[in-house]
């Protein structure tokens, strides 16, 4: 395995440095309007912050486990790519909410569409296993040699 | 990988679709109820929905962690058959929580009870590996040769 | 894979059971508290308790992926030591917070600390992994025959 995913493994860390990123932020926020632990309540200026990272964290085991699916069952490249895209859309979305509601839009679908792209790979990359595996039929190979 | 845990892989991408259709549920139920982000209060039929996606939320990567261990480890075919019957009882959890807060026992109990079950996969399949690697003692062919 | 990484899986499924074990804790709280879903607001004694579990299950996907890619890219062995290290900083975080916001401190430093260091594991195989596939250079065998 770790021959060939370290393109996978790359995006994987730096998803997990962004997720670090944003938890930081939480907590300079909570230094900055007062809102001690256990309370999550505050500002808006603060819950913006708070649910940014929330929600991202929210998406990150899913984000990572299609991006493995589809890495390994369908395209390293292709989902590396993707992966990056989404990080990147991420990193917008919490920098839009971070500022207002409304910000947190724009980057949000374009996540989203990234993250749709990625269970559509997966979804290909299961059925060419399984047609592989149960019916014997490369249909990957047939493509190319077609 | 990708030629034994086909199955693994398609249970996997449905629990993803799951917890895409919950996300969208909240969106849904965010605007019925004008609960507008960064807030998560609102009327108690909204609240549940909430919390109903974020429980399911904060299971999901347990679910895909246990389903995958007990897979590779134990059986493919028997965690397949467990994370079938898991998302199904999520699924009930989701819709008889947004119903009501009573709604969500029954389905609830049977989540967990599939996941304890993926739990005792997972250990057995770590101790059959253990004794496997390091003892050098194939425990399930012993069984079968008996 | 099953062969190499038991010892992977049996620091995962430790932590699936601890993971566990803060889940029944709220549940309990919410008993004596009185707090009944989909409410999460009570005495600050209850939303410590929520406030953990909620805490550790944010970190538990993240502690997850580092411990598996720097176990399969870098070492199993020092990965596993991280891991138990982690789960028992985590634990002390749990308690801690469960008697006062300030008990949660320490542990949280510790438990940082250790997920930093796998991290910096990750970031290590991945670069040595990327070196033997993508430049041919093993630069672990380089260091044990200088
Ligand atoms: N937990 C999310 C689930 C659905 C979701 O991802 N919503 C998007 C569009 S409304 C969002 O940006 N939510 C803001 C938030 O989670 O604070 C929520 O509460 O809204
Ligand atoms: N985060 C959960 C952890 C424990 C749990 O899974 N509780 C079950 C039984 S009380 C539940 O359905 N909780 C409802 C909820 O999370 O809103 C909680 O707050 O209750
Ligand atoms: N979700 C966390 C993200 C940042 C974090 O991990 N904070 C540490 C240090 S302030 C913590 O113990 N938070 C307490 C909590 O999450 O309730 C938060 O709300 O604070």
């Amino acid at each position: 395995m770790s021959e060939d995913s370290v393109g996978l493994a790359f995006v994987t860390v730096l998803g997990v440095l962004e997720q670090a990123y944003f938890s930081l932020q939480v907590i300079y926020a909570r230094r900055k309007f007062s809102v001690s632990p256990p309370s999550t309540a505050g500002p808006p200026e603060f819950e913006r912050v708070f649910r940014a990272q929330a929600n991202c964290s929210e998406y990150f085991p899913i984000f990572i486990i299609v991006l493995w699916i589809s890495g390994v069952f369908f395209s390293e490249g292709l989902s590396c790519l993707c992966g990056l895209l989404y990080l990147y859309a991420r990193l917008q979305y919490f920098q839009g909410y971070s500022e207002s509601a409304q910000g947190r839009l724009a980057p949000l679908y374009s996540s989203t569409r990234v993250l749709w792209l990625l269970i559509w790979f997966c979804g290909a990359g299961v059925v060419l296993s399984f047609c592989r595996v149960y019916l014997n039929l490369d249909l990957m190979h047939r493509l190319h040699t077609a």
